[in-house]
């Protein structure tokens, strides 16, 4: 039986994975769960999983119900960190968003616990110092990827048998606007930038998946996860989302990882890594599925891809930045106050203006990431005007 | 550097073995080459090649070369035995079709030679005794798959971590008939047959192609070398030749081996094992490709699966007798002496007429290959009048 602290777990992927203890209740034990506002959601799985700690990361008290006194409770943002760092699992599931997950995959390394992880910002702004604290590779992976695209890079390159790989092909909806002329993308609504074809997801990554911005991303991440070169990454357009990841070896031969679009097999791997269970998810019936689409992504669609090359290619706290002008302009498009297609505009114009720095340690990172919200607010209100 | 001999080494396997070597001459040496009939070519591969011995199987007596001197040449059918034997080799590339096949591996692992293995009889007619023969799986594998779908399975099952696979899908171009009408396809010429749209091969593995026995020997070879219950495995058809086969796991995960359709990929990943080489193949670039489609095998097209499925769980001969029978059906359909639609007819005849019996020695495989060409050969005839 394993242990596992869940970060998130009112959150989409955090509730999956409490699933996931359902389906095999003698194979893992909930040790502590954290939520950012949803108080009441948190406190039924408390009440259900019964961990010994819990956070309410959003406020700073709260009344918690009598029948929970067996949990010990802890507030605000830092209760985080302490969960990572004092609740006694094995392994800590980091699904939270933000630049709050770094903090935590590190706090969850310092007392040697293993990192399933789900959030984005810890690898894209804190990837050297990420993977510096999670070392180990193979069956004593310190590091699980649960995103579908990363875990499924990940079991391809099981395969590897000790030979390096040559290319890792990630896969890409193309999101809802993959037809749209780059005009009519331009002037996207929210409303519509919120229809994701293949994935219910929350309104920030929805919005990351039409622009692909979600991708880069994902290319920055690959960077850390596997070590590749930025020229080693690429993306291809797959808008049946079956095919969750490739990777190219050196004599020509292609290992993909393929599955039902649905996320309760990646997170389940990373929570019983290295074995496989039961999921409960339909088997793949490609007869049915009858056709596999791919093309190459429309450079003039999708500048966040060329932008994530650009900040791999900058270093240091250049993708750090690139993740901050997407946040700021993400939300500044989900009020109305920016075109869809002034979110590529605020990232490339924040990136020339911040420019990057070298990222030793947290603070670095944490400075890089206040800056370029600075930065790119200014940009935001200029574009307005 | 690994030392191969390389039996069969004229035809179309053989052929594609030595471009690896002419690729890779620091890492290949030629200890011995066997060829059947094209005693010019063996000349020119046995010149160039230079190993200390050379077999002409078809011949019993051949003038050589007076060069060729430093090469020790054998004749007749017994040659391959003595081939696989004696030549002082790390690996035996068995690429020489028919049952002559079986001995030949048994021979080189009685000498405990690494045997790639590219002959379908040996797997289908004696998959137990070659099984039996061949210990040893990972990096100690002594038995190497050459053909393209089980190479495939060999590369995706790598990445098993550990944990049991759920299924094989073995893909299937589906051959020149694939969308002909069942009447159609029973009035097939061998003209007709002899196209295939992906892979250029010889004829009886053409004929094969066309009426899926290919894909139902390859059921039984699977079957051995994967340890797979017959329900475990399935055929998808896959026009392209792209994605080579699939393996599924427990929890729902796809494994897929991808590829441009070369045989010199699957080749030299069995020589060069567990290493990979640059093979000179173009890398699969699924953008162009642009689609994969997949359909489940009609039944009624493709009666030979059912076939295979059958044999498998009658056991014992019953599919060395499926493939002598198909061996007998096609050379008859070749000469015109039997419809295309008989080919079935003549198996599943002889299946039901001739039965199973246990096959613990290669003494019991030969008499019944023996004894299911005879019935095949009275059934072929009784289909005439």
């Amino acid at each position: 039986m394993r242990s596992i602290t869940i970060l998130g777990s009112t959150g989409s992927i955090g509730t999956q994975a409490l699933q996931v203890v359902d389906l095999h209740p003698e194979r893992f034990a909930v040790t502590a769960l954290s939520a950012h506002a949803n108080s009441d959601l948190l406190f039924e799985q408390v009440r259900r999983y019964r961990p010994k700690m819990a956070a309410l990361t959003g406020a700073s008290s709260c009344e918690v119900p009598a029948d929970l006194s067996f949990c010990q409770f802890s507030f605000g943002p830092d209760a985080l960190e302490k969960l990572a760092h004092h609740a006694p699992a094995d392994d800590v599931l980091v699904s939270v968003s933000g630049m709050v997950g770094l903090r935590s995959v590190l706090a969850a390394r310092k007392t040697g616990r293993r990192v399933l992880l789900a959030n984005k910002e810890a690898l894209v702004a804190g990837g050297q110092l990420v993977m510096s604290a999670c070392p180990g590779t193979g069956q004593d992976a310190t590091l699980l990827p649960v995103d579908s695209e990363h875990s499924a890079l990940f079991q391809c390159l099981h395969a590897a048998n000790g030979n390096p790989y040559r290319r890792l092909s990630l896969t890409a909806s193309g999101g809802p606007f993959r037809q749209w002329s780059p005009e009519r993308i331009a002037a996207a609504t929210p409303r519509e930038a919120l229809k994701h074809p293949n994935w219910d997801m929350g309104a920030k990554i929805s919005v990351d998946s039409a622009s692909m911005f979600n991708k880069a991303l994902e290319i920055i991440e690959a960077r850390w996860l596997f070590d590749a070169r930025p020229e080693q990454i690429d993306v291809l357009i797959h808008p049946q989302s079956i095919v969750h990841s490739l990777v190219e070896f050196e004599d020509g031969a292609v290992i993909a990882q393929l599955g039902m679009p649905d996320m309760r097999v990646p997170i389940q791997y990373a929570m019983s890594y290295p074995q496989r269970l039961p999921s409960g998810v339909p088997a793949l019936d490609l007869a049915q599925v009858g056709t596999l689409h791919f093309e190459r992504p429309d450079p003039v669609r999708y500048p966040a891809l060329d932008l994530a090359y650009r900040a791999l290619r900058a270093g240091g706290s250049a993708a750090c930045v690139l993740n901050a002008a997407n946040e700021v302009a993400v939300a500044a498009f989900l009020k109305g106050a920016l075109a869809f297609g002034g979110i590529a505009r605020v990232v490339a114009d924040t990136l020339q203006r911040v420019g990057t720095a070298p990222v030793h340690n947290l603070e670095a990172v944490e400075e890089a990431d206040r800056q370029a919200r600075e930065v790119a607010g200014t940009v935001v209100k200029s574009l307005r005007t």
